[in-house]
């Protein structure tokens, strides 16, 4: 059937234009006669598709030669584990701003991993139920790093979302889960210690993690754990300790291609906005039908959340958008109501006919 | 260009019609207007995938209802830590029988975790420099588990390979890497507690390993290691606690449809030792030009090393090889020489191709 407007949360929409070109070259890759994924990840082939990723991802973030680009996987799920296994030794702390259900994991993994390597992790901030964030945060001083989540899917609230506006300064080296913020418009990446990201939001398929580190921060990881689980041996491998999802990595090449082409990250942070714009409009626009709980300081542009008068109105707009090709608007099941993730492969055009719908639907 | 004949260690070798199913449905998987990657894997479409290649898995192995089949990431490599993470605690032992470079990196991760965790991994057996392999094992009672690699991917050895063999006897439950091994036969599940597998050789891309272990051995993993790398985790949530690869899944299943289609196991067997046959039986009846260092009760079907009389006659046939559209064929750097993957992928046809090539080469 033809392409349906997908709003999933992630694993989510990816450019049509890097799924055409991942097609095309399936069977045969550059003009090798074998798939991209039967290719040796030590081969000539795919160590270009490799590097190209590496440094598409370099120039579209404008990543200082301060930091280092890795590719890992396990998801970020597997980073709330792997960040405190590296850094988070005897006496030292670990302060978490938690503002959604992602932080809350993050930190209860930390813990774990604080137990059994003789360091503590904490709440700096537990800012539920999660439909604001803090400004500032407190100034402690002795925690090993500060870790937060840039960007709460469920809950739908964003830090620095504002035109002009900058990340809470911390008192430590800062982590930061960005998942489903990264890429999405431009950023000062200098500010941060270590940034992860799950590609299966604006960079790719499920599979495959980002991480963009200060090497100064890498080089103060624990030596005494596994060698797979330590960053500095990805660090020194160029992401090739082992072997590494080479398809998964292909289709980030692709998208990162397309977002280049497209006028890199300003011009998806220009229509990034006008898109969130086009929703929230609606909603504030709606006289109550639509209520967004979010902090209007804090609504995230990637993830919009609201409800609609009652859970039977929400379920007829979920079936009805669906007749209408659009998929992927339920919310998250622990919250209910209505989201809609507007990663950069949705268009404008979409997030448009989303409005006009949500407007008709009200009538 | 026309489709290589690929001897690829791994990644290597996929079926065709396995790739040509994800091309046709790369822009519209189950006619939803999505390609399956930008579907949720909390979505029924997805799902039906998931349950799927986990089913056909469990018809072609014939896996016990005593086993669990588990879906995980990073690679054997992340293995080689997580194991012990999650079953040596304080005074336990891992005993490991090291038969290649596999097994030796297998060991070295599990005595840092061992050393972390207050308990001991030790080389059982050492079988150095790897050119057969033990048919016993000294029964050493007080091991927590006994790991092997059952297939030497650098080397060309593998256990129980000869027809009626099997796999010695163990003194604690029986940990397998069967990366380069697992679903080119037929075999005995319930023989072990705990078997992982990398995909990128017989079952599909990298990015994606297989799990199946005795449900008895997965309880008593510990409970103080973080979450995401608890196994009991993982088989709780039918391998969906976090996002899972999806696309990759989604090749093994593919893949394993094709197997089933091709006869299932017992063809693939027959099938793979013919392929093993014409390449040994080229080596054996060329005078010494060709030379296996392997026992011949351990020379592997999957992956066969030999030497040819300089290193200038190996690169010329490794470069006459490539002209006549054979690729994949150079032995891996730490030992040189030639190595052939056969897996499932490639065909008898290819095999016979190599053999006639090897005959001419000699002259």
């Amino acid at each position: 059937m033809a392409r349906v407007i997908n709003f999933n949360a992630g694993p989510s929409a990816l450019p049509l234009a890097a799924l055409e070109r991942a097609q095309r070259e399936l069977l045969d890759f550059a003009n090798s006669g074998m798939s991209v994924m039967e290719h040796s990840h030590r081969g000539r082939e795919y160590e270009a598709v490799h590097d190209e990723a590496l440094s598409l991802l370099r120039e579209l973030l404008q990543v200082p030669a301060t930091h280092d680009i890795l590719f890992v996987q396990g998801g970020a799920t597997q980073q709330f584990a792997q960040v405190p296994m590296n850094f988070l030794g005897p006496g030292g702390r670990a302060d978490h701003v938690v503002t959604g259900v992602w932080g809350e994991k993050a930190l209860s993994e930390a813990q774990v991993v604080g137990k059994l390597q003789g360091g503590t992790a904490r709440a700096l901030v537990d800012a539920a139920p999660y439909h604001t964030l803090p400004e500032t945060l407190p100034q402690d001083p002795g925690a090993t790093y500060v870790h937060l989540t840039s960007n709460e899917t469920i809950h739908g609230i964003q830090f620095a979302v504002q035109p002009g506006s900058d990340f809470p300064k911390a008192a430590a080296p800062l982590v930061v889960d960005m998942s489903s913020d990264l890429l999405w418009r431009p950023m000062d990446v200098s500010r941060f210690a270590f940034i992860y990201a799950g590609a299966q939001k604006n960079l790719g398929p499920s599979g495959i993690v980002v991480l963009i580190a200060h090497k100064d921060f890498l080089a103060t990881g624990r030596k005494d754990i596994p060698k797979i689980f330590q960053y500095r041996t990805v660090a020194e491998a160029r992401s090739l300790y082992n072997t590494p999802p080479t398809f998964a990595i292909y289709l980030v090449r692709n998208v990162l291609a397309v977002l280049k082409e497209q006028g890199g990250l300003a011009a998806r942070e220009r229509e990034n906005r006008a898109k969130a714009a086009a929703v929230y409009d609606v909603i504030d626009q709606s006289q109550g039908f639509y209520r967004c709980p979010v902090d209007p300081k804090f609504r995230s542009v990637m993830n919009l959340v609201f409800r609609l008068p009652s859970e039977a109105l929400e379920d007829q707009f979920v079936a009805e958008a669906k007749k209408a090709g659009m998929v992927g608007l339920k919310g998250h099941r622990s919250v209910g109501g209505i989201r809609v993730s507007l990663y950069n492969a949705v268009t404008l055009a979409s997030a448009q006919t989303l409005a006009s719908f949500m407007r008709a639907f009200i009538k």
